[in-house]
C-alpha cells in the first residue's frame, strides 16, 4: 500500500499593515509545522499540539485536510490518496489576526503538492489558496515570505513579494480573546468617503516606497489607516491606547493585524526597543481590562518551506 | 536701485498615474522657463512666449507673479522688491492636465527664493507650493523631479521622490480643448465603494513596488483606476478607446493625466514603441472627433533647477 510523508513549515502573517487594506501582508517568524502522511486507504487521523489545539476540528472539516483534498483533486490524485495522517505543531495563535487559517491552508497545499511531485508552482498554489481563503493578503506572504503587495485581477491573485531595505522588528500584542473575521467584516461600511480612500492610497503607497527604498522618515506616518481600524476599534477594547503606548515606547507605528484582535507594532531593529514596546502594549491593554501577551517577531524571508523529505 | 535676475527651468508633470489618485505624480521632460527680475520699484512687466501665451493673465493675477509675491512675503522681502519683470518661455500645454499651473507656481517660488539668498529649502518650497495649488501631487514632482508619492499629514505635504528602476517613456496625447480642474472635480462622487477604494490601494501600491524594484510584469496591471477615470471619461470623448489603442500599440498602460484632458501612456523604453503608441492614440481620438497631438517624453530626474545665476 502506497504511503508517503512530508514535513512543511509555514509562517504566520499580518495583513493590511495599516493602510494597505486587503492589499498588504507580511510574513513573520512564527510558524506552524505540518507533517502530512498520505495513504491509499480512506480515513484521516489528527495529532495536533500547540496553539488552539483544543479548538481545531479533527475531522473532514479540518482546514489543513480540506486544503490537502483540494490539491489532490486538482492533481487528479484524490483516488490514489484517499486518507492519511495530519500531524500539526502550531505556534500561530488561532483566530487572532495572525493568519492561522492561511497558514493551515498553505501548509496543506504545499505538503500535498510535494507528495504529488510538485505538479504546481507557487503562483498556482497562490490561486488555490486564495480561492480557499477568499482573499490573497494572508496566503501570499505565507507562501512567498517577505513583505507582499497583493491585488485581485480578473479573478486571479497577483502578489509581489519583496524584502524591505529597512530592518524592522514586529511586536505582536495578542489579547486573550478570539475575534471572527466575519464579525470584523460586518462592522465595515460598504461606502467610504473619497477623502478616506485617498488617505489610504497615499499611505499604502508611501509605506511600500519607504520599505523598498529604505527610508525611515516616511515610515513614521505610513502605518496610519482611515478605512477599517476606526470601525473595528470597538471590537478591540483599548486599541487606540495600545497604538499610542507603542509609539510612545518607540515604535514607528502600530496597526490592527488582519481583522484583529492582535495589534502589531513596527519598530526599527537598531532602536532596540521591541521589548519595551511589547510591555507598553500589554500594559495599555491591561488598563482596558484586556489580558494580553506580546511576541517579538522578525520578518520571515522564505515563506512556506519543506523541512525534510 | 537694487535689481536682481535669475533663470529657472521647471518640468511639467502628470498626476495620479492611474490608481494613485491625489497621491502619485511624475516629472516629465517638458519645461517652462522663467527669467525673473526683481526691482525695488513697484510695477511688473510680462513677456510670455510659447504654449498658451495668449491665455495667461499679464497682471497681478498672474500665477507666477503671485507665487513670487508669496515667497517674498514669507522672506520678509516684499518691500525690498516691489516690482519686476517676468519672462516666460512655455512648453507645457495650458489647462490640459500636464501641471502647467504647478510649473508656474514652482517657477515663481524657486526663482524668488534664489533671489532672496535661498532662505528656504525644497521641503519648505513644497509647503508653500502646496498651499497655493491646494494639493501636492503636481508641485512635488515639479520641485523634486522623478516619480513622487505624496501625502498630506496634518496639513503638511510629505513627498517621497525616487527614480524608477524600470526605464519608461511617457506618451502624452494632448487634445485641442481645455478642461478645468474644477469641472473635473465636480463630476466625482464624495462617496466611493470600499471595493473601489481597495482596487486603487492595491494598484497604487503595486505600481510603486514595481517601479522601485524594477518589475515589468506587475506594471501591466498597475495603471488601472476605479476612483476617478470612470467618472471623468464623459469629459474626454474617446478616453477608453484611446487607452485601448495605446495598449494595443504596446503600452504598459494609459491614464488620464491629472484632471485631463491629456491622456498619458507608459511604455518600456526597450520596446521602442513610443511613436507607434502616440500615433495610435491620436488616431483613436480622431475617430471620436477630437483633434490631438502627441508628445514623447522621458522622466525628468532633477526637478526645478537654476539655468544660470
Amino acid at each position: 500500500m502506497e504511503e508517503k510523508s512530508i514535513r512543511v513549515r509555514v509562517p504566520g502573517t499580518s495583513a493590511n499593515c495599516g493602510p494597505g487594506f486587503d492589499t498588504l501582508g507580511i510574513a513573520c517568524t512564527i510558524y506552524n509545522e505540518l507533517e502530512l502522511t498520505l495513504r491509499e486507504a480512506p480515513g484521516v487521523e489528527f495529532f495536533i499540539t500547540g496553539e488552539g489545539a483544543e479548538n481545531i476540528p479533527q475531522d473532514e472539516r479540518n482546514i489543513v485536510w480540506r486544503s490537502v483534498r483540494y490539491l489532490l483533486e486538482r492533481a487528479k490524485a484524490a483516488d490514489r490518496f484517499q486518507g492519511g495522517i495530519v500531524r500539526m505543531k502550531n505556534e500561530v495563535p488561532l483566530s487572532r489576526g495572525l493568519g492561522s487559517s492561511a497558514t493551515a491552508i498553505v501548509a496543506g497545499l504545499k505538503a500535498a503538492n510535494v507528495l504529488v511531485g510538485n505538479m504546481f508552482n507557487r503562483r498556482e498554489l497562490l490561486q488555490f489558496a486564495t480561492r480557499i481563503e477568499g482573499h490573497p493578503d494572508n496566503v501570499a506572504p505565507a507562501i512567498f515570505g517577505g513583505f507582499t503587495v497583493n491585488i485581485m485581477n480578473r479573478g486571479r491573485a497577483q502578489s509581489f513579494s519583496f524584502l524591505p531595505k529597512v530592518r524592522l522588528k514586529m511586536v505582536a500584542a495578542v489579547p486573550d480573546f478570539f475575534l471572527s473575521t466575519r464579525v470584523a467584516r460586518e462592522v465595515l461600511p460598504d461606502m467610504v468617503s473619497r477623502q478616506d480612500a485617498i488617505f489610504n492610497i497615499g499611505r499604502s503607497s508611501i509605506l511600500v516606497a519607504a520599505l523598498c527604498r529604505g527610508n525611515e522618515f516616511f515610515l513614521r506616518h505610513a502605518f496610519e489607516d482611515a478605512l477599517h481600524q476606526p470601525y473595528r476599534s470597538k471590537l478591540v477594547p483599548g486599541m487606540m491606547d495600545v497604538f499610542s503606548a507603542a509609539k510612545e515606547a518607540g515604535a514607528l507605528g502600530a496597526t490592527l493585524s488582519g481583522a484583529g484582535p492582535c495589534l502589531m507594532a513596527y519598530v526599527l531593529e537598531r532602536d532596540h526597543c521591541a521589548e519595551k514596546v511589547g510591555q507598553a502594549m500589554v500594559e495599555a491593554f491591561r488598563k482596558n481590562d484586556v489580558e494580553a501577551k506580546y511576541l517579538v517577531l522578525n520578518l520571515d524571508t522564505r515563506g512556506a518551506r519543506i523541512i525534510n523529505e
